[in-house]
């Protein structure tokens, strides 16, 4: 029983996907089920990393999903529009939908989601989070028994690579970044990338499986590396901890109203060097799922890349043909039921609990004056305001730093509203120059 | 619509079934559909961690197959019979199953997906490789686009426990597993366990899954830690190698039948300091799968106890009801189809290859006489059988070793029978007092 795909894009995912689909010897024997029968591209003349028939190739993405002989439509192509647009017409033709597409379904997810269930059709995005990892499946299909306290991730490997680049050769943000580029670990504008907004919209998608409701994603406080200082990468390591880009979805209460309520973020952030995250390096990423009563489980691999995309593309194209040959036996015309488990509904409501009540230990760096009782003074603010400390330490001043001293304090777990009490009392302090850095320790 | 549920062994594992199926607050919505029928117990009066409705127990576990209100059979007793006859008894009676019994899946499994594909009932079984870890649908739903070139594990929580202990104290095993035993982390019988058999019996599932064909569970080479020496821990420290009882499924060919040739074996095996298995430790478990084109994935987490292991036996449970609300349209009496990928069968001959042919890193430690010119023998000997060496040190005589040296040999990748060639002209030589150590290394 063959089964037609459709595939908007042919980029680097959706080349990969083409190249699984044209070699399925060895692979799980679905796959040779599978038919390519019409591909949407932007220009028909450009060279292509994989040989297809180009009587498939279309510069009409919505001649791909209304041809009849498209069954499953596969979204590769990137952006927001239009790319939410075809797959909301896909799901209007009755058409299972698989997307990498991160960005339309951290924004979009809730009424694309919705379209599907009242069409009865799945739209599955194994690919759109970390890449060739099984991480949306798992918590659909293999954590629903937890209550899910944490999911903590890195999920971005263009940062990664960056950071880890920075904490073993102590070289500065900038220049790596230049190097990345040069060497394709970067785009050209890494904005997305470096500011936390691809990181963002991936936890904003993990959050919505792992709790059960969706979450709003221009809400998520994010906070890139871009204004990371290498002493600091350089500090942290001298305290034992490594510098991550971490993305986090913490459950902190329950509304009356049933809710979910959530404390979800982006920050750079202090990871101790024990800790399973500490030691996911280079463009790899990790998802860290804290359930009870499962406790910790780590999924970990390639984040990006064509054939770790491809790799989870494909998955959710099996997942859909594997299904269909269970509820093929649907009467025809009216929608098919789903099964909750793959097509993930919400179920309950989720909500972002304002961060000035949100708890977190903190890292701080203080340029201040070099003189006696400074450390007395910035740990009496910190007292004042209620926030305890595990350290402070005054680190030897620097080449150019004449008359001054650093001061790096880690706190204890406290709430955000008395740190930022406690900041402003130290910023106001004649003896501190100025903060120089403030992060977040696991 | 509420899921009649029967549970086969009220142990560590069934309560911890049962206690999530009284909490269903915060966990998927599924689980509060879940209701506990019949659950059969050795000794009705034995007292136990969660407080059960005496009316639903039963000293007859066929009564609760039996049962018309128990529509998923869970059996969580373990052993070999009669876990086997009872759940041959429920795909009889078309209830699906699911079980957490390494051993009768390792050794029955082909008997029992051929019963249940006949009958048309699922047998799901994640809790019985990696306790927590979701690996069993990872493998199944979303690695099914790849060619899978290797699966390594450590999968038996209690021997990574004692290895882990071992390199942390310098420790002796027996000493290390004495411990053990008081502290609940190994068995009074730790048989299964130390000697490799349990790890055995979850790398011969891993690969049927991975391969697409069931593999024969006695024929899987296997070598536990019990006649580990401390000594070897230590020195594979120094040399950059933690040891860790590794359990592999390599596919080293494809025969001209379409057969898929695998290297399946356990063995105490050396593993560099920077890969991602040798930073999994204590009794945590972890399982790398490298596919084309995914790349490496690995999944980590609790291997074992009593929450993480009911985590994965509601996760199929969950599984199953969900998959049950697409295919409740079947026409009453006629077998349901199953969804290929969820069921997992079988898709073509899986080999194991004559160990002769397989090829690995060793190391080896001989005890020798402490003279000039033995180093310069020992190469000779791996030289002449082709054996080509990546590093031979000789190691500082400890107290009591009165004119003998050790050497150590770690050899590149080689051909069991060139080192076996190797090994029996070495073992001959005069100066040689004997093998006091073999081990793989990655």
């Amino acid at each position: 029983m063959t089964i037609g795909i459709g595939l908007l894009g042919l980029g680097t995912v959706g080349a990969g996907v083409a190249q699984i689909l044209a070699s399925p010897q060895g692979r799980h024997p679905l796959v040779a089920e599978l038919a390519l029968r019409r591909v949407a591209v932007r220009d028909l003349q450009r060279p292509r990393p994989i040989d297809l028939d180009s009587a498939l190739l279309t510069t009409d993405p919505e001649a791909v999903i209304d041809d009849p002989a498209v069954e499953i439509v596969v979204e590769v192509m990137g952006g927001l529009e239009p790319a939410r647009s075809l797959i909301l017409r896909a799901i209007a033709a009755g058409k299972p939908v698989v997307t990498a597409n991160k960005a339309v379904i951290a924004r979009y997810g809730e009424e694309i989601a919705a379209a599907a269930a009242q069409r009865g059709v799945y739209v599955l995005i194994e690919a759109a989070v970390g890449g060739g990892i099984p991480i949306i499946e798992p918590l659909k299909q293999s954590l629903g028994a937890n209550r899910i306290q944490r999911v903590s991730g890195i999920i971005n490997g263009t940062t990664n690579y960056i950071l880890s680049r920075m904490a073993d050769e102590g070289a500065a943000y900038g220049e790596v970044l230049a190097d990345a580029q040069r060497l394709g670990y970067a785009e050209a504008d890494p904005a997305a990338d470096v500011q936390g907004g691809d990181a963002a919209d991936k936890i904003a998608i993990l959050a919505a499986l792992a709790y059960g409701g969706s979450v709003p994603r221009q809400a998520i406080p994010t906070n890139g590396i871009d204004r990371l200082d290498a002493r600091d990468v350089a500090y942290a390591e001298q305290l034992g901890y490594g510098v991550k880009l971490l993305a986090v979805a913490e459950q902190v209460g329950l509304a009356a109203d049933g809710a979910a309520e959530l404390d979800v973020s982006v920050n750079p952030t202090l990871v101790p060097r024990a800790h399973p995250l500490a030691g996911v390096n280079g463009v790899n990423n990790a998802i860290l799922v804290e359930g009870d009563p499962v406790g910790r489980v780590m999924f970990y691999g390639p984040g990006a890349g064509a054939g770790p995309t491809a790799s989870a593309v494909v998955a959710d194209i099996l997942n859909i043909a594997g299904i269909r040959q269970v509820s093929g036996v649907t009467s025809q015309g009216q929608p098919a039921p789903l099964d909750p488990l793959l097509a993930a509904g919400s179920w309950r409501p989720c909500r972002l609990v304002d961060p000035a009540q949100t708890r977190h230990r903190n890292y701080v760096r203080l340029r201040t004056t070099d003189q006696a009782g400074v450390i007395g003074r910035i740990g009496t603010c910190f007292g004042d305001a209620g926030v305890s400390l595990q350290s402070i330490v005054q680190f030897q001043a620097q080449g150019g730093d004449g008359g001054q001293a650093e001061i790096v304090v880690i706190t204890h777990e406290v709430s955000e509203a008395a740190f930022r009490t406690a900041m402003a009392a130290i910023e106001a302090l004649p003896v501190v120059d100025h903060v120089a850095a403030c992060l977040r320790t696991l």
